[in-house]
């Protein structure tokens, strides 16, 4: 199969949309190879991913979007177009833990992530080797005196390099609201504890002094508050009385790494759809 | 949201179907409120399964399937209409356990399963007051000295009652070619082990005696061949070496539960297509 | 294998425990089927479930706690001691859904539960056809304009009964300090969320709104802190933006149903310590 | 916490094992820090893990053995004495497939496995830049005309370099009796399919084939009968029609991670006793 468009639609709920889409698709030589909808009936919204080849169809990339537009206005839509063989460029963000860096590096050298990792960043010097064992620019930032310092760093960086995605791999800082304002929706942070339980620091001590029975991770965009971004994948594991908060700690990289993985695939593979705080995950 | 019809498709997979099913729905005053698709690449067959409205549809009930002949004639479509507010005339069998039975007539009590439960046949008399208590006929059929005239009976039961669909609720009866035929993908089974795996009877103790680590249950519906009918839904749970035979098949009880009304959900939901020995089960 | 006696032992961590215990079994002819312990290094406090069989045992069930008491109190030990084939005198309290109450039931009726069921109660009337299909009696005690005078009938109930254990089977009332001092750990109730995230009352709702992929139940001992007291046990089940908030409900209840089950097996099966607001659950 | 001595021991079910062997380490000034015992009633087996201070404890590690042989003979027990700061020399085996090899490296560099990684031998030279980035010695062993040759070289190879311990994380080649016979339950491999379903080769097709639901991933130790040794840990995921065999072998590689690494760390903890085709696996 050759390279497909996708077409990610949000809109209030009316009749006619999906047969319309179809119809755009449709007459101008595109054969529709996945289309997935939702209706949130409470907030009155219809949400629908349609996906079609490139090949044989009217338009090219760049007019795909303008020829839309009529049915795009007819329904009131939030249009979002992307192509199954673009390559977001990609920084992955770390602080001294390598679990999720290690993982996401990894994965990506086995194809399984479809996007450009053009930097790895970090407060510590720790992972320059690994980076560079991938091929990888590696920055180190660190904090110093001037945390504003940094943060203006990191945007430049972020900037220069025309990041499109950024994941925060247990990057231990809170972004500042410039980068955050800078990438909506565009940031991946993995928090280690399912949400909203154990906000704040340290949830693995948190849930040992609680006692609980399931531990969790959960992936979510960044949003300016902190740890209520809309939640793109959680995952949990049964723990006892007999682990450690260190335990606690070691079974939960394993969560971390899973759920990341998880949440950052989904999303360049364009199955992600934010409503407030909230989202529609396809497929 | 009133009553809405559901298009079962499968087909060979060509160009067109999507845009030329929503258009058909659209044209003729149907709102879509639920479509999903899936494509068997290897097979080359398209799936969907496509809900709408009723309302202000034109054509009525029995006028569907004839008016959608021409969609259905020229991409060469199978097709199965339902429609949401229908309920399958149900019979549940059951043997001396009473786990599965309990269950489903608990959720049916509770308005989970949107079928008519019009009976419930045993080889036992055990469940006649459990029937009667949530107002159901409950028949009584030992096997004897001869097996046949027990089968016989079943199928004469069947029909005389009008039966749409069988649930065999750990039934540990084998059903005869009659009974199967005369009910194709409308017969539903627990099975006690993730199938393929334990095949055939005992399959706690057979899991007990390789020593697995996880133990399971698959739900599937009835062809002639035992145990490899196509898979609606399966799962799993831990166990370990301190898990005695009669442990598994305890543990093991509470996922056929889980996983028998979970299909049978699902296909009175109308949200299955079974496909050779596989089936596509939608949302 | 004959009945045993459980000794659940709680102590400051020190040398020569596990062998003190062991001699005092040994010596006294008394054969140990079972034995698991558990150190917490944090507060250093030894835990110990003991399990051996009476037959053959120096002294009978009366005398064994005063036969231990010098091996107790050289260790400043809590001693519960307990014996398998005892069945606490148990009643299950309900509100208007029934599912957890149909499920204890029928597991008590299948020879799961060592206890014995000896009331329902209900601040609603609707459970009392299938306690009487149970043979357990039923107690209505609706709330009406006083509901102090209800608690007081329900203490009341609960020491004429000689009740022993007190399960929460969806019991939407809050009890009364009195209730809960008289039956210190020996409450158990279902909290439909994974604690601690959605604490008090709609889980369901708060999850939806909050868009969690994973819900969960959570059994716990009741104490006077609302939703605060020691776990025993949680489990979760991954929903979907596709779920509604009566989704989850429904699916929560297949949660509640296992999760309570399994709490009140091990609570009677005389597996669960609890510490604070902590437990140790031993296998 | 000192180094502590583990006792693994395996007898004939009778009275009094448990109180003999606390009163051993008692008697000679040793603390158990953890004990666990099962008991198979069907073979009427005991197994026991007692873990205790060496810090005076009073024997050396050498003599432990000789002083324990009086109780050992006294029930007839099979007994396995360990030490917790003792690091296996352990080979990892690996064919093109880089994922285990690469999450044990990471965990083992990451403190997470108490082995010593003194080899990383493959019948492919892909993986020689990851060894050294980890600073292991990297063999490559290809097959060419003899593979009875190749084995020949790995089983020197693994005598030369005294190796204890042999990961197969994912070395497609079965393995020489020669081998198999050298390192009796000292052999760990990772099937991917929840044994016994899909023996043999492609498991991931012949899943996708047969429609499960579920799909596993089984760490066992490697006897010579192919896919039969004792299962140590298996763990499964949810996968549906959307997964082609490509999908189910992505997904399948995160069990086989997880699965081999749990599987790893319990043998080199010390808690793992095989009783012919079955594992007791502690705590």
């Amino acid at each position: 199969m050759g390279p497909t468009a996708v077409l990610l639609l949000t809109c209030p709920d009316r009749t006619g949309v999906v047969a319309a889409v179809a119809d755009f698709v449709w007459r101008h030589g595109g054969n529709i190879v996945d289309a997935e909808q939702h209706t949130d009936p409470e907030d009155g919204v219809f949400f629908q991913r349609v996906e079609f080849e490139l090949d044989g169809f009217a338009f090219g990339r760049d007019d795909l979007h303008r020829a839309f537009r009529p049915v795009a206005e007819r329904f009131g839509m939030q249009v979002d177009v992307r192509f199954s063989d673009e390559r977001p460029r990609t920084a992955i963000l770390a602080s001294r833990a390598p679990h999720c860096l290690v993982d996401l590096l990894g994965r990506w050298a086995a194809g399984e992530l479809p996007a450009e990792v053009v930097l790895v960043a970090s407060n510590h010097p720790d992972h320059a080797e690994l980076a560079r064992f991938h091929g990888v620019p590696h920055h180190h930032l660190p904090v110093g005196d001037d945390p504003g310092a940094q943060e203006a760093a990191l945007l430049d960086l972020l900037v220069a390099e025309r990041v499109e995605r950024v994941v925060l791999a247990r990057y231990m800082r809170i972004l500042s609201p410039a980068v955050v304002d800078a990438f909506p929706n565009r940031i991946i942070n993995i928090h280690h504890s399912f949400l909203p339980a154990f906000v704040g620091a340290q949830p693995y001590r948190q849930a040992h002094q609680r006692g609980v029975k399931v531990i969790g991770a959960t992936a979510h965009y960044v949003t300016e508050d902190l740890d209520e971004g809309p939640i793109i994948d959680q995952d949990v594991a049964r723990v006892s009385h007999k682990d450690s908060v260190e335990d606690l700690a070691r079974k939960g990289r394993d969560l971390e790494v899973t759920v990341l993985a998880r949440a950052v695939r989904a999303d360049l593979e364009h199955r992600v759809l934010p409503w407030g705080n909230r989202t529609v995950v396809f497929g």
